[in-house]
């Protein structure tokens, strides 16, 4: 028995999301998996870092499966994505230890927002990005954002309503200008459902002037989903990147 | 009567090309006319500075209307735009002399070739990138280039039979790589059906060995299409800009 760690990126524009769900939907795991067992001859479970969400995209998504023996990594890797269609790819495998497991051995993860600002959205990135067509003050935006870097309840800012623990902690929060577009960086040791695009709402409607950035205080002191900022679509976040030790 | 010059850019993947034919086919100028007709009130042919083939796409496309009187440019655009469908759409609206013609008053042109030269196209610009997965020698194939820079009788180049003058005026190639993406820049007073497609086609084959770059000067010399390279397909190719004076 050998373990893998897949890296994967996706369009999840046409997907119900990473998670199997039944025969019946389109989604990234159930995908992986019927094309694993197509070309391995027999079943194997793809288990995600964890799951993205309808609509979700991944630039770096990972994945670990247990296989019967040892493989070539890189003609593994060739077949699998013969078999997948061009919005999923493999773009590297690696053996890894027995016992490896991509959602529990997972220490942290970096998600990308993105907006474009512009009038009627830029034709060719349409489908990755959320149209905001507003001025936004970036500088309050930072200000808020700085509030919800480090350990926090972050309560407040999911749709899960049966977490055990909703004690996160974000790294690092970076907002960057791309000329009409922006990109929003989080690196944090786990993010809990709808968390991203619930902060990314919120810090719009900082940057819109709805809200003041130190409301962001207030909004996670409450721990009252109804306090924070709109969802935004999932259209226009990535998972970037797993982290391992 | 006031003429306007619009700068249009879309997504050609679903079109059969610009130029309207008929009633039937899905084409850039048959979306545009119907959607300024309705906007506003008469039927306004919308004279592009050229046809783009089915598939190709533009970032700076231009054409020019002449309208019954003087109009709101900003709103205007912001009109159309809204009827447009999202994979169209107008970038600025300009009024110009009378007299002026989008394709007539044309004085040069500058296309993109983008490829992906991954074992796998990248999944997010796999719609707008030629996927050519080989080692390519750039130097040769910038050296190739500048062989067809200056003016020169392209006639092997084209797929046009009917051209009454095969010869144009290219200023420049630049050949510039982007991580494993490969963008060629052309910039010329016109280019004839499928020119940029059959040089960049000719490119390649020099790129990964098949041709040595002074094969280029006995393909211009001989004007027979048959000698030279392949029809790279259209998602590659941007119409980027249409110089006037």
């Amino acid at each position: 028995m050998r373990t893998y760690k897949l890296t994967i990126a996706y369009d999840g524009s046409k997907y119900q999301g990473w998670q199997k769900q039944g025969n019946t939907s389109l989604t990234i795991q159930g995908m992986l998996e019927s094309v694993v067992e197509k070309v391995v001859g027999y079943y194997v479970p793809v288990n995600g870092s964890g799951r993205t969400d309808r609509g979700v995209h991944a630039k770096g998504q990972t994945a670990s499966i247990v296989l019967a023996g040892m493989i070539d990594t890189h003609e593994f890797m060739c077949n699998i994505n013969e078999q997948l269609p061009s919005d999923i790819q493999i773009l590297q495998v690696d053996l890894v230890k027995n016992g490896f497991h991509a959602r529990l051995g997972a220490k942290g993860k970096c998600y990308e927002y993105w907006l474009d600002l512009r009038e009627k959205p830029e034709v060719f990135t349409r489908k990755y990005t959320y149209h905001f067509p507003k001025k936004l003050q970036i500088s309050e935006m930072k200000k808020a954002a700085s509030f919800l870097v480090g350990e926090h309840d972050f309560k407040a800012f999911t749709d899960k309503k049966d977490e055990k623990s909703t004690i996160r902690c974000i790294y690092d929060i970076k907002i960057e200008e791309y000329g009409s577009k922006i990109k929003i960086e989080y690196k944090g040791n786990g993010f809990m459902y709808h968390m991203i695009r619930i902060i990314t709402g919120t810090l719009l409607e900082v940057g819109d002037g709805r809200r003041k950035p130190e409301e962001v205080c207030t909004i996670l002191e409450s721990k009252k989903r109804g306090n924070a900022g709109f969802l935004v679509p999932a259209r226009g976040l990535f998972l970037k990147e797993v982290y391992y030790e």
